[in-house]
């Protein structure tokens, strides 16, 4: 597997590189893209060679019998994050957004509230949003640079109309992998103020050498208020399948969340099933190895090279391949910052504010790629910022 | 492109053949499978290759930019069926139960009344109830063995707590083909009643020679309360791609769907929209052509061969490879009918009931298979039944 293999995505279909000059304007032609949360490697090889086999087979009927599907995930799942689960308990969603979103139909009621740490992951605002919830933003701490919770500050703030929390384990963008302590407080949170958590660990393979993510399912006292949500695509970089799990072990939640999947006739595509069955296995485990290894290097470049600019940080990531980099250093305006990074730079990335409050100030850079185009990224940063040296 | 082939779907993961022994008890060994809306065909060419390139090209991203699939979608409903589509309109779901179920939960209330011309589809009737919304089943005329509207019986079954019509056009099952006038009576209903119409036209493509559909957005006068389904799905053999369009030209319609869709996180996986848009296409136009005369000499052979056993009888089809058979003439129970059917003739099929009132006593058979298994399921029929000749 060469990481290090440039694949041009333009033209393809990808969000990622076809829709960056129509929405920021950054040119097809030599832009960098490093906003959409995907990768530009090819899948593990076990993944390609299942849509190499249904290309064989021809036939694309409805997909049936999920034994397999959910082995592979007790499999992975139990291998992996140490966590046993139940094959009657998961959900299979068209994706993590709508998962999400059916969490937020299924267990509120429009205009309840419903918890964000903030800056996260943006989707979850959007869908609240649209939903006519009330989005409760609980401001992340900022300490050493990282990421903490302040939960003192947090039960002010409610009001007692909050019912749901999401939670990002690990933590888009910032790529906290909270600790056990953390994700026990933030059970006490839910615990004290009554929410139902829906943890989303999307995020939870990417993890790097030396952090240890702990499922929320292993934290006490939680079972009875919580939804867990995985996915082979972050992980593997198949996002395009748009399938993703919600795994429910509390029969009152699994219930109500049963009949809202029933009620809006939620099944699974063939192509998303095939493909993470191929995925949740000792190749694909071998192969996620091997990228958080490329990836930790990437980050290393990545962050060296950012330092080098006067006022501009990444936070140092436990997990994601999403870079958070605040140039409040540089006492620019937004504008300023953003002309530099989009138009002098010509790098598509995402913007501090869409994340929430305490976003602003900060952008997001997707180092998923390969490392020929990290060191163009920095080279033409320093360029774009080098009145400051 | 050869229909005769014999392609083993069996330990592919097809609902239709690996779910035949654990669902009807029929041997997955020598069953014959005629359930499940798929074919036994492969996808036409244009559509396979399509799987290909994505095989190939091994990236599996986010899904973007859907110009072309619109672009797609407008060529062929203008081409194939004389009707415009504005792309602002288009909104893609996950599959059409999917769709229907968004347009239940966008349209009415829990309590609700929805109308269903029975027998029909069996899904519209398990997302209604699984939405605490009210079934409203208008039962089908039979005249001459076929299928027709009885308005003034079900001008008196309305109460005033109806608020949508899901019309199947053509219809599944029975296979009829509503004619203009048919269809004007159906707008006229709606009109009176102040229904929403959700007119799902999957089958659209799958006509016979010698029929022809009209899209209820021709029909006069309906246009404020019109909601348009159809989909690749059926027409090309990809459900497992899970993905179809809900068009909606009334803007105050499209309104209250485009906030359900964005509240519930719905979009499309990449797999559905690269093979829709190969489908959609003058290839795929050709392919359908042969098809349908395939299933022509199908549906002659089915047909011929079940009505030599005496009391059964097929609706003739105008469209849809889904044979509606009536057993009543047998005078038999119905479980010494499915007796015969599933345990003798080794058959899996749909049983009648389940489409709701009007259904009982009949049978649907899948005969979207090569010619070969038609003949032998003729013959395992007539077999089955052979003490009444
Ligand atoms: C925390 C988080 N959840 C969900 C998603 C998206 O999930 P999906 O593609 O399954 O809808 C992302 C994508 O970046 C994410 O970061
Ligand atoms: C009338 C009708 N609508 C919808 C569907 C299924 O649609 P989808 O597979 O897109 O959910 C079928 C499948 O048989 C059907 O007959």
């Amino acid at each position: 597997m060469s990481f290090d293999e440039i694949i041009d995505r333009r033209g393809t279909h990808s969000t990622k590189w076809d829709m960056m000059e129509p929405i920021y304007g950054v040119p097809a032609e030599d832009g960098l893209s490093m906003w959409v949360a995907d990768m530009d490697f090819r899948a593990p090889p076990c993944v390609q060679d299942a849509v190499g086999a249904l290309h064989d087979h021809g036939i694309y009927g409805y997909f049936g019998d999920t034994t397999q599907y959910n082995d592979a995930i007790r499999w992975w799942m139990r291998e992996r994050h140490g966590w046993q689960v139940d094959p009657d308990h998961i959900f299979t969603t068209n994706g993590l957004v709508n998962g999400t979103a059916m969490c937020v139909d299924a267990f509120t009621s429009p205009g309840d509230g419903v918890v964000l740490f903030t800056p996260v992951y943006h989707a979850f605002a959007r869908v609240i949003k649209a939903a006519d919830r009330r989005i409760v933003e609980c401001q992340l701490a900022l300490e050493d640079g990282r990421y903490g919770f302040d939960f003192d500050a947090y039960d002010v703030q409610m009001t007692g109309q909050e019912k749901l929390l999401i939670l990002c384990s690990p933590h888009n963008p910032g790529g906290r992998v909270w600790t056990r302590d953390e994700l026990a407080g933030v059970a006490a949170f839910a615990r004290r103020h009554d929410l139902v958590i829906v943890s989303d660990e999307i995020h939870h393979d990417l993890v790097y050498p030396g952090h240890s993510h702990t499922p929320m399912a292993l934290v006490d006292g939680i079972a009875d208020r919580l939804v867990m949500m995985s996915a082979t695509t972050k992980t593997f970089n198949i996002a395009g399948a748009h399938v993703g799990n919600v795994i429910i072990a509390d029969d009152a939640l699994r219930a109500r969340f049963a009949r809202r999947m029933a009620a809006l006739g939620t099944s699974a595509n063939a192509f998303g099933m095939h493909m993470a069955t191929a995925a949740y296995s000792p190749d694909g485990a071998a192969w996620v190895d091997e990228l958080m290894q490329y990836l930790d290097e990437n980050r290393r470049v990545f962050d060296a090279g950012v330092a080098q600019i006067p006022g501009v940080r990444s936070m140092p990531l436990d997990a994601t391949y999403l870079s958070w980099v605040d140039f409040t250093g540089t006492g620019m305006t937004r504008e300023e910052e953003l002309h530099r990074v989009e138009q002098r730079a010509r790098i598509a990335v995402n913007h501090g504010p869409t994340f929430g409050k305490g976003g602003s100030g900060f952008l997001r850079f997707n180092i998923a790629t390969p490392r020929a185009r990290i060191h163009e990224a920095v080279a033409r940063l320093q360029d774009a910022f080098s009145d400051l040296q």
